[in-house]
């Protein structure tokens, strides 16, 4: 059985974009396996001692760090199901990952990154502050501020994605592929981290989002059973 | 023969970037077309009289007008050849389309809006100045100045195509796909509507570009032969 290093909060909850694009992808491919709960400040320590970052994966002795790394690892050894529709869809796939993490998460984050500080388990919390205003040049209070004021622009950054959901079911056309685990790991990140509405109800992005919390038995929805 | 009508400036130079779609499109599908250039301020006079943007294309009596219109209407009538690559690729093309029209044509106008104005036809200047001026709120001299300071940033905001070409020879993949010819339009609209250079000549997306300008016997090289 596959087990995955996945990233957890204070109260065990799984908050990680990252961590939530692989979750999805062994979903998707139907395999079995099983999750290790791990702090920021334990990476270092997991699977070969070597691991910088989550998601890890273990498969039968083979350790592979890195979600679009694991996503094209396991499309190799577990052809079935694909996760890209093909070789046009894995280069487009890897296009819309590159818009995702550095747009899409960069406009999440600035809207909730205290509330992220907040649910992490207290022997991390000092790490992520610490890192995280360096990388920022603010405070963690000061990133976040404002929030409601520029919620309105977030939400018409995301023009490009509901552009799509006007036409199509998903981002992968008519089933759900990786890209859409990639948009899906964005958003299921504040949903468990934050309590802050980023999308209007009405908004299409909303709908497909609830369409995603319910595949594979309510994976995601599960992740937080009261949201 | 499919007839498409093309925007053309003061010496019949094609530089619309929605144009260049389509004919790279209808050179992808293997067709025979003509083309008639036509001008900002004779639009509403072309096929039916009801079309408000090139390109226009009429096939056998069938008037398609808007490059996506016309790239679907090209896919169900004749499949061979596929543009998209399937329906996760239609689906993620749009996606791209998206970005590619938002960002990448936002960010490329900025750079060339006076010299796009510049080459045209006489009997268009007006209309575009005074349409793009409205748009922007500010002159055209206004929105193209201190370009050269501006560049830097352009380049880096074309990140997420420099990522997909480190590990990809095409957008589309193994082979040039309707995605290619999406940016490749940007990107030749300002090669044929000015001599700024907008790509470092370094850049893994000018190799990809040059690619580009060679298919289909170099139709879009020999759009201007001196560059």
């Amino acid at each position: 059985m596959i087990v995955l290093y996945d990233l957890a909060g204070a109260d065990g909850r799984r908050f990680s974009p990252h961590c939530w694009r692989t979750r999805m992808a062994l979903a998707h491919k139907g395999l079995k396996y099983t999750t290790v709960p791990v702090r920021f400040t334990e990476i270092s320590t997991i699977a070969d001692e070597k691991q910088k970052a989550v998601p890890v994966i273990e498969d039968g002795g083979r350790i592979v760090g890195d979600s679009w790394a694991i996503a094209n690892f396991l499309e190799e050894t577990r052809p079935d199901r694909s996760l890209f529709g093909g070789a046009s869809g894995h280069a487009l796939t890897l296009f819309a990952q590159s818009w995702i993490t550095d747009v899409l998460h960069r406009g999440v984050v600035e809207l909730v990154l205290l509330d992220i500080h907040d649910q992490l388990d207290e022997r991390d919390k000092a790490y992520f502050r610490a890192s995280r205003e360096r990388r920022f040049g603010r405070t963690l209070e000061d990133v976040q501020a404002g929030r409601e004021t520029r919620v309105p622009d977030f939400r018409k950054s995301l023009q490009p994605l509901r552009q799509v959901l006007s036409v199509e079911q998903w981002f992968g056309g008519n089933s759900p592929l990786y890209v859409d685990y990639l948009v899906f790991g964005a958003l299921q990140w504040p949903r468990v981290a934050s309590r802050f509405p980023l999308l209007a109800e009405d908004d299409p992005i909303a709908n497909w989002f609830a369409r995603c919390l319910d595949l594979f038995g309510g994976l995601g929805r599960q992740a937080v059973p009261s949201r």
